[in-house]
């Protein structure tokens, strides 16, 4: 067989517009007059690469939460404190939500758009936010390791409640007026991060305040 | 002029039904045609007695709230301890959203299909939301006034990290195979009241275990 002639594009940059697009609109509301918009490639491009809508839609979470991925793990594993990462985490994401127009996240947009019925798109859901929750237990443990949170603090408990209530953060962000509720939410969180700490953390972020 | 036909439904009734509706399915996922068979009534009556998918969608927004905020003030206003009524709303929340094959929260939900480009329907969002987080507030409040939670607690804080929260955790519920997520996101939520909680309370809660 011949070989078709070479893609005229570049599959990651066209991933990420379409994430966008879905972040923006939801699942239902990207039409595929939107994606071939937001792609910059033509509708037959679209079904040859992607096959349909589904499909395209699996391969963008996939590449999007790979992305935010490295972006979480660079963050969290950077050298130095472990507690100090996972508030540095938490200033980013609310820094990140706290704008005006913001559109939240696509992972908690399009828990909205589906749910069990579609147990494909429900699971790829649900392992893109447990890599998350994972990244965040593996800095709590870090953070325990050295004595910056106390051993009794449920790392799984905490990392999904950090991940849970950044979601919510996340979806009040898209009709927010201002970023007064980011910053509210992500106080909120540090509070409970800061319960888990140990009185030396207290009292060293204390001293350097 | 002479007066129409009497109406041959309940009109809350109904609602109720259309937000089960929209809860499930989105509001871009809600057909008309879903919405006849949901609310049990002819599509002529629903543009008449509502207008168009938008203007349905505003009333039962409002009546879904409207009814969620009965439910929510009836326990966090019930006499007794406020920090009790306060667990007790976490505890029946919890519940709510670790049932397989929930749908979350219509607020929430509604959040992801609408953003500022809307102003009505993003206004109408935040003005339930914010209802809730009062009557958070206004409990949290309550159980600082008894000496339940520590003065220096931010009550507005407190309230939309609970808020936020619980929305994160009702998203999460629609993709969730078991309870465990909301089991556990709760359990940080009460780990967050505990921090704010006075050392007495603290004391009386161990003891009636």
């Amino acid at each position: 067989m011949a070989p078709g002639p070479a893609k005229q594009f570049d599959e990651g940059e066209v991933l990420t517009r379409a994430a966008e697009a879905f972040r923006v609109h939801g699942y239902r509301g990207t039409s595929i007059a939107t994606l071939v918009d937001a792609m910059g490639i033509g509708r037959q491009s679209i079904y040859q690469t992607f096959g349909d809508k589904r499909g395209l839609f699996l391969r963008v979470i996939h590449h999007y939460a790979a992305r935010a991925m490295v972006n979480v793990r660079a963050v969290l594993e950077a050298p130095g404190s472990p507690l100090g990462n996972l508030r540095r985490l938490l200033g980013l994401w609310e820094l990140q939500h706290r704008q005006r127009g913001g559109h939240g996240c696509l992972l908690g947009v399009s828990c909205a758009d589906f749910d069990l019925d579609d147990p494909e798109i429900a699971a790829s859901l649900r392992h893109h936010l447990a890599q998350t929750e994972a990244a965040l237990r593996r800095a709590i443990a870090a953070a325990q390791e050295v004595g910056e949170i106390r051993r009794d603090v449920d790392a799984r408990v905490l990392a999904r409640t950090i991940n849970g209530t950044s979601q919510g953060m996340a979806l009040f962000g898209r009709i927010a007026r201002d970023g007064s509720m980011a910053r509210d939410i992500t106080t909120g969180l540090l509070h409970l991060i800061d319960a888990g700490a140990t009185s030396k953390t207290h009292s060293q972020r204390r001293k350097s305040r």
